[in-house]
């Protein structure tokens, strides 16, 4: 069972973004996501059971909090197991296995649970045969999954920050952002970054409809940061950019094709249309894992559609006439002629998309 | 007290537009808006008392409406009086200056009940003392503003429908509607005309936040009408408009500048935007009352900002952290550049624009 509890500590201070999964010395501290933006509740995992319960059951979001979390569940299982290090592998790639059902098509979280299988075989076949020592390499492997991840997002922040200037205002689109991951985020993470050098950034979050990312998520956590916010339906950004009040939009992205079309929550496209013609660069933030050269154009992303109940009754309420036809994506696709610049942890890439990005796995 | 009953004969057959105000020989039959799109609720009233009650409560909405029930109000007022034409007109004033009180910011609600008390002025001042044929001259005149406004709202229609054609698609945001005015709407009518016609047209409507009036006055009134209507987030028009979807957007308007800026609920501004970036007309529909020769450009019409509950928790459920900034402009202003033609009742006026609308008024 897990114990919810409030962790004051693991707030952050007023400058310090949010962290979603950290390893407390002898639990894992998860933000119970789903309780957001009204409760902060920290949740402590004490076992693997607890991570695939909170993983099942959307406490923790964002592909690479996900696979956190999920790398330290598999410590959390052997935590207590005794044996030499033969038999904490086979513990290893038992709970691994387990934790793998808690979401069918998290990609995520069968890197992470595979990466600790890799660790604890390879472990194990050097000869060591020491079970503890084997349960300790997974502490560190489960860290250092999460280190790297927070590195990541650094990365991308700090080569965006070089696109951004102290003073202006930033628009962006659905969550991309600490709570998803290690920390920072990845189209947040120069907002993070800025504020920690002292910038004073405006920004502007749309409340990206249909499930509201953007307001109970983004706008969240950078208040919870400090970070100046103002929330906004997502029809209002063209009048907030003909005001003159944004000098950048920055968004993450699910897939980037190999030509740099960028497929994003639903909305993006009509963001980035919205910024070309007010002549206000359009970036796109993620990590190089996110680029998948074997997808030629965006043509060729499958676009999924969703339940219509999430437009017609997503707020608990019917707000739609019973029967009425929806239409709703989840995500749209954003030609690569409307992004200014694709932001990685490698750097940053402009047009011609096609060799810049194939330049980057170089 | 109001009679609260459902009407099944005031629904209207499946190709008719719903009206939301019909004199019913003895009382008004009013369409319940605050029950929408949930239960179709037609409400019998019967007393100048009803009628004010029905336009403070918002059972009534929309500038038209509003007035055609305050006409038939000042009627019902009257219908019982005895007394010769003087005594008539002093009761005509009573009620009409009560039924001013219901909603203070009213224009249209003010102009309605002054055209009844001219009226019946005129009347009693020919030296015609009946008391009975004043108060018949009362319903004929709420119901000539009902009727004038229907044949507005027709022609501006048929204008708007030259410009259209069969198999198309229409992008419309907000409701600019048969459910505000006597019948058929500035924006829908042309939708309903060809609705009449046999016109196969595929209809998207914004669900337009924060107040949803694209969901719940749109859809629903098209739906009821037969038209073939599909419910999209505002977010999604962009990715629509790309499909090949749309090959043209028609909004309502709440202003017309003297040089043909259009003040129209927010959100429309972008829908334009992305209208012209798709090589999509973008047709605004208004009564001739809607322009504003004395209004130069639309910088000098001012932009209500709402309370921003509307943005945080306007479904009866928070949906953003407790405390965040938020812009909730209720309006924006389209530049005429993206207005490809505004449509009344008097014609089609294109660009130039100060021209055009001048010589309508001519």
């Amino acid at each position: 069972m897990s114990h919810a509890t409030t962790s004051p500590d693991r707030r952050g201070s007023a400058n310090e973004p949010l962290q979603s999964v950290l390893w407390a010395g002898t639990h894992l501290d998860l933000l119970d996501q789903r309780q957001l933006p009204e409760e902060i509740v920290y949740l402590q995992l004490h076992t693997s059971e607890d991570v695939w319960e909170a993983i099942r059951h959307l406490k923790v979001r964002g592909a690479p909090a996900i696979g956190i979390a999920a790398a330290f569940g598999v410590y959390l299982g052997v935590r207590h197991a005794e044996g030499n290090a033969e038999h904490i592998l086979a513990e290893v790639n038992r709970h691994a296995d387990y934790l793998a059902t808690s979401r069918p098509t998290a990609v995520n979280l069968f890197w992470a649970l595979d990466r600790m299988k890799a660790k604890a075989e390879t472990h194990a076949r050097s000869g060591e045969a020491d079970g503890e020592a084997l349960k300790a390499a997974m502490l560190a492997e489960a860290e250092a999954i999460r280190a790297e991840d927070e590195e990541t997002c650094r990365l991308i922040g700090e080569h965006a920050l070089t696109l951004l200037s102290d003073g202006i205002g930033v628009l962006t689109h659905c969550n991309a952002g600490g709570l998803a991951t290690a920390k920072y985020g990845t189209a947040l993470a120069p907002l993070y970054l800025a504020k920690e050098r002292g910038w004073d950034i405006k920004v502007f979050a749309d409340e990206t409809r249909p499930v509201l990312q953007g307001s109970r998520l983004t706008a969240f956590e950078l208040q919870q940061a400090g970070v100046d916010v103002t929330l906004i339906c997502d029809n209002m950004a063209a009048m907030v950019m003909s005001k003159g009040w944004v000098q950048a939009v920055i968004v993450g992205t699910d897939r980037v094709a190999a030509n740099g079309d960028v497929a994003n929550k639903i909305g993006t496209y009509g963001v980035a249309v919205l910024a070309k013609a007010h002549g206000i660069p359009f970036y796109v933030a993620c990590p190089m894992s996110t680029i998948d050269l074997n997808t030629p154009t965006g043509s060729e992303i499958p676009i999924e559609e969703r339940n219509e109940d999430e437009v017609t009754q997503g707020f608990g309420k019917r707000t739609a006439p019973a029967g009425v036809k929806v239409f709703n994506p989840a995500f749209d696709v954003t030609p690569n002629e409307y992004v200014t610049a694709i932001i990685t942890e490698k750097g940053v890439v402009k047009a011609p998309y096609g060799d810049g990005l194939k330049r980057l796995f170089e």
